[in-house]
């Protein structure tokens, strides 16, 4: 129980794997939260029946504190904060919409509410709608994305400086060297999206677990901004993505290319050619696909490692 | 003399001042160098002529090593080169271009030979070229910028991995904390441009950098990326270039748009609506123009408290 996060939660490490679609079952939050981080239920690509059946099972799997990850915006977000709040889920990550919509209702209900923003503006937003603690996420992060582009390395000192709740940093982080990095930009805590994706417990297809481990620096790009920002892995269907925003495509053709179903395709059947495949630039530090249990030992001994370093005279300026 | 950024220059701390165009001549150069850093005079803006007498006005100011950094695309180029060699310069930062065209010719004269990179190719060819250390700079970095738009947390450690010769981090670092999260992530030393922007030895205007105190999270982006993608402060000028990029706007109407010298007239001649404002995203950071001197005692001091609170029990995992 050392910092600010460890307590909100009541979890060992300040690491959070970040709720994904087709990433993060019951499996791997369970997982994430038996090794003594917080795991989230991605309840995104799941429709209320579904995170019914994951909450359950996550809560047969696990003692620990979990929590379930809703963005504001699926056409089911008032079913799922039902169910959410009918099986007496403790945390609630919420994202991609205000703050206001859902804080107070889930706070009458004495459930811990953290908002993801990408934004110092929407950290405002949030600490006002009376939320516990915020993740603010970089440009370099996975999947859909802020507008403003701002880069973990800038966006958490800045939030920091504006707002007073707990702080987990998310977007760019998958090594204990970049834990160490984010908690020197002031945070409090970090959530990990890719490094959990590449994990034998994430719910995705074994196909594009195996491309987040071969993705390279510069395989990744922020594209369909003109719908909503989102972080991809280049493949044909990102070319295309591409070839129609350089033609100067409206919006709505570039929806009639997304068509529906593309991110299920991707990453939960491993189609790699058609499929939308999201993940964050930090891709290209994941070298493996291991047990969550190994990458909790492998973050935590180079976290140790690196605040030793800096104890050696060669960092003393 | 404690790292090898440290040792490779002789210098006091491994914080190296970027060469800006229109902001870091030779006054600059030398109160950074004065101070226990590396200043280097911007070539960017200035003519053969220019730059030799910024060599020589540096020289009588500081008896401290300096260097000069030079975009390889600039027409003067290879006059520029001769004029370093025959005024003997020690230390050349080379960047915008192949570190293959001068790298040799300058290890020939001993000097000291620096290449600036935004992806891991070019740190490895770099490193093939013969280069004594690479500057990698990342998407949040001001001026011009890689088209892989890999941000300082996730392109440090990956070239880390990738090169053996000593690192510089660059892109979003302007405080001790950040100077530290960048050591964290494998850097042996930092390169700041937009706190050294903010001083009042930078040769910029003063409307400029009151701009640069003022600016807030969200207010820079990355722009004219079909010619060469550059970071800009939000203004007028920013704006018609998001509206010819918006209605799909040619390579050559956007050169049309800004036309010749724009740089000059935002940083130097303080044209705020007109000019183009070249700065960081780490300007969110800065909230004051201080001297050189203060701005190496608030990076230290706060560096000296961030690696202090690492000792403490908070972050012991």
């Amino acid at each position: 129980m050392k910092n600010r996060i460890t307590n909100l939660f009541n979890i060992d490490y300040p690491i959070i794997q970040g709720g994904m679609v087709w990433n993060s079952g019951w499996r791997l939050a369970a997982a994430v939260s038996n090794s003594g981080g917080l795991g989230l239920i991605g309840a995104g690509s799941l429709k209320p029946d579904l995170l019914k059946e994951h909450i359950l099972k996550a809560k047969s799997a696990t003692k620990k504190p979990f929590g379930v990850n809703l963005p504001i915006f699926s056409p089911y977000a008032d079913k799922q904060i039902q169910t959410i709040i009918e099986n007496d889920v403790k945390i609630v990550f919420t994202s991609a919409g205000s703050p206001n919509k859902y804080t107070s209702l889930l706070k009458s209900h004495d459930i811990i509410v953290v908002h993801v923003v990408s934004s110092v503006a929407f950290a405002q937003k949030s600490e006002q709608a009376g939320v516990d603690a915020i993740v603010a996420e970089g440009f370099e992060a996975g999947g859909h994305n802020g507008r403003e582009e701002t880069t973990t390395m800038c966006l958490i000192p800045s939030v920091k400086q504006a707002i007073n709740v707990p702080l987990i940093a998310a977007g760019g982080i998958a090594t204990g060297s970049g834990m160490l990095a984010a908690l020197s930009l002031g945070a409090d805590g970090v959530q990990l999206g890719s490094r959990f994706a590449a994990t034998q417990e994430a719910s995705s297809n074994e196909n594009y677990k195996n491309l987040i481990v071969e993705a390279k620096e510069g395989d990744t790009q922020l594209r369909l901004k003109q719908l909503a920002p989102v972080r991809l892995l280049k493949n044909e269907f990102y070319n295309n993505v591409v070839a129609l925003e350089a033609r100067g495509a409206s919006a709505n053709e570039l929806k009639a290319l997304l068509g529906k179903g593309r991110a299920m395709k991707g990453m939960f059947e491993g189609d790699l050619v058609e499929g939308e495949l999201e993940i964050g630039q930090v891709s290209s530090l994941i070298s493996s696909v291991l047990p969550v249990r190994e990458v909790f030992e492998q973050l935590l001994s180079e976290y140790r490692k690196s605040i030793q370093e800096f104890k050696t005279d060669k960092y003393q300026f």
